[in-house]
C-alpha cells in the first residue's frame, strides 16, 4: 500500500471543459473555452477532456465541439486532446476534428443508461463494439476508453453490484477497449468500495490498461477516494477546475473534484503531476471570465498556497 | 492497515460550541447553544467540547461558559462535558463548572504559541504541569487532555519538525497527561505526515491515551486525513456541525472539518459512530437559529443522505 511503494508520477487529466460545462446555465463562447484550456495548459495539464460529441439540440454547451476540438489541436499541439462521445457517429465526428482520445460512457446502471444515453446496457456495449470496428478500420485509430458510469452506484437503480461492473469491464476489453475506466458520477463511492473494485477490475482487465479513476465530491469523499485509489496502485484521475460539473442525467449529481486540490493533495503526497499550482489556481480567472455566472469551488484557490506546501520533485 | 484489523467503533467529539463559535462574528445566546448542544446530543453525540474558559474580554463568545457547563451537565447528564482552558485559572473553572474533561492547548509552534497563549512552549508546558498538580490534589479530579496545537505546521513559522512534536508529546505525558491529542490548527497536515506522526507519537506516549485528531478543512485534505488516520489505527476524531471554526491567532485557519460528512464517511466505512446521520443533519436549524449570519459548509446537508447510504451496525 502507498507509502512504501508508490513511484513518482500521478496524470491528472483535466474534464472541466467537457463534464464541467455539461451543466452550466449559459453557453461557455468557443473563444472564451480556448483561453481557459490554453492558461490550464501552460499550467501544465498535459491531457484535457475538451468537448462532448453529442447533439447540440441535446447540449447546446458542446455545440462548438468540431470547431474546439480543431483549433485546440492546432494552436495547442502538445496537449494530448480527448473527447467523449456516445455512439459511433459522434466517435466518428470526434475524430474527424482530431481528437486522439475518445471516451465512450456505458453506464453500469441500467437505468441511468436508459437515461444518458437512451439505450440498454447491452445496446450499449454492441455500439461500443461498433465504434471499435469502425476504428481499427480507419487509418490512425483515435485511443478508444470506455467509461463506466454510475461504476459506485446510482441515484436512479441505488446501489450497483460489483459484481456487474466486473462483468462489465470484461465484456467492454473483449469488445476491443484501449482503456477501461470508472467513474463514480454520483459521488457516492467510500474508499473501501474503491480499493475493492480497482483490484477485482485490475485483474479482469489483462492487457487492457485501467484508466483514470472519475470521481464527483456530491458527498465530501471525492479526495479521500482519490487516496484509497492511490494506495490500491491507480496513477490517473480525472477532476475539474474549481470544481465544477456533473451529470444532467443523473438527478443529484454535483461537481467533479476540484483539480487545484488534486493536485496539491497529489504533489504533498510526493506524486508529480508536472502542473504549477499557483499557474493551475491563476487559471480560474480565464474560467470566470468566460462563465461569470457559474459558482466555483475550491480550498486551495480561498486559502491561498500555504507555506508548508512542497511540490513533489518532477519525475526523470 | 485499514481494512483488514479495523474495530467497529470510532468516538466522534463535536467541537463546534467551542472550536466553532470561536471564529464567529456575532455572539450566540446561551439558550440557542444549549438547544444546539441538545440537538446534537439527541441525535447521538456523546462528547463535546463545549466552551473555553478564557476572558471575556478575548473572547466575547465564551463569555457564558460556566453557566453554559452547569446547565449542560443539569440538562443533558449522559453528555461527556469537554472545556478548553489555557492556563490554571481556567481549568479551575472549568472544574468547578462540572467540565468532565479539560483540554489544555500547547503549541508545537514556538510563534503560534506566544500568539494562542503568550507564552513560550516552555512556559505552557510548566503551566500545565501546575494544572496536574493541582487536579491530583482535588477530589474527583478532571480528564486531563494536552491538545498539542500546530503538530503538523504553522502559518507563523512554517513547517514544525516532527521531532518537536514528538519531543514535546513525550514531555507533556511525563508531565501527568491522561491524555494527549494532535491538532492541525491550520489544516496543512497530509496523509503520509499523519500516519507518520500518529505513529511515532503513539510509540512515545507509554500509558497515556493518544487521543482524538483535530483536523481543519483549509486545503480541501480534513476527510483524506481523517483516512490515514484511520489507517495508522486513530479511533477518535473531532469535528464540527456545519464546518464552522478556526483559530483566530492562527492567520489562514478556517474551519474544522465537518461533522456530517465525517459522520457519512465513517459509517460508510463500517465504523459506528452512535450517531444518527438524518439527526445530525437537522441539528443544523438549531445551528442557524442561534447565528443566523454564519455560512455553514456540509456537502452531505446540500446534498441529502444517497440512497445507498448503509449505516455500519452499531457495536455491541
Amino acid at each position: 500500500m502507498g507509502e512504501t511503494t508508490k513511484p513518482d508520477a500521478v496524470t491528472v487529466r483535466e474534464v472541466g471543459p467537457r463534464d464541467g460545462l455539461q451543466m452550466s446555465r449559459s453557453v461557455m463562447p468557443t473563444a472564451a473555452k480556448l483561453a481557459w484550456i490554453a492558461a490550464m495548459h501552460r499550467a501544465g495539464v498535459a491531457e484535457m477532456d475538451v468537448a462532448s460529441f453529442v447533439p447540440a439540440a441535446t447540449m447546446p454547451q458542446m455545440a462548438d465541439a468540431t470547431p474546439l476540438v480543431q483549433a485546440v489541436r492546432q494552436t495547442l499541439p502538445a496537449l494530448h486532446v480527448v473527447a467523449l462521445a456516445p455512439n459511433l457517429r459522434g466517435a466518428q465526428n470526434a475524430a474527424r476534428a482530431g481528437a486522439q482520445t475518445i471516451i465512450v460512457p456505458i453506464s453500469a446502471s441500467e437505468a441511468h443508461s436508459r437515461s444518458n444515453v437512451r439505450r440498454s446496457r447491452d445496446d450499449q456495449v454492441a455500439e461500443f463494439r461498433r465504434i471499435v470496428e469502425w476504428a481499427r478500420a480507419t487509418e490512425r485509430p483515435p485511443v478508444l476508453e470506455a467509461g463506466i458510469s454510475t461504476a459506485f452506484g446510482c441515484s436512479l437503480q441505488g446501489a450497483v453490484p460489483e459484481r456487474d461492473v466486473v462483468e462489465l469491464s470484461a465484456a467492454l476489453a473483449e469488445a476491443g477497449a484501449d482503456v477501461v475506466a470508472l467513474a463514480d458520477t454520483l459521488g457516492y463511492a467510500t474508499p473501501t468500495q474503491v480499493r475493492r473494485l480497482v483490484r477485482s477490475v485490475s485483474a479482469e482487465l489483462g492487457p487492457v490498461r485501467f484508466g483514470n479513476l472519475h470521481f464527483h465530491d456530491t458527498l465530501g469523499t471525492g479526495l479521500v477516494n482519490v487516496l484509497a485509489g492511490l494506495e490500491a496502485g491507480v496513477r490517473g484521475f480525472d477532476a475539474a477546475l474549481g470544481g465544477l460539473g456533473g451529470c444532467p442525467f443523473a438527478p443529484g449529481s454535483v461537481g467533479n473534484i476540484n483539480t487545484e486540490d488534486l493536485v496539491y493533495l497529489l504533489e504533498s503526497e510526493g506524486f508529480a503531476t508536472g502542473i504549477d499550482l499557483a499557474a493551475l489556481i491563476d487559471a480560474r480567472t480565464a474560467l470566470r471570465a468566460g462563465l461569470p455566472d457559474e459558482a466555483l469551488s475550491g480550498r486551495l484557490a480561498t486559502a491561498g498556497i500555504p507555506r508548508t506546501y512542497q511540490p513533489a520533485r518532477a519525475a526523470a
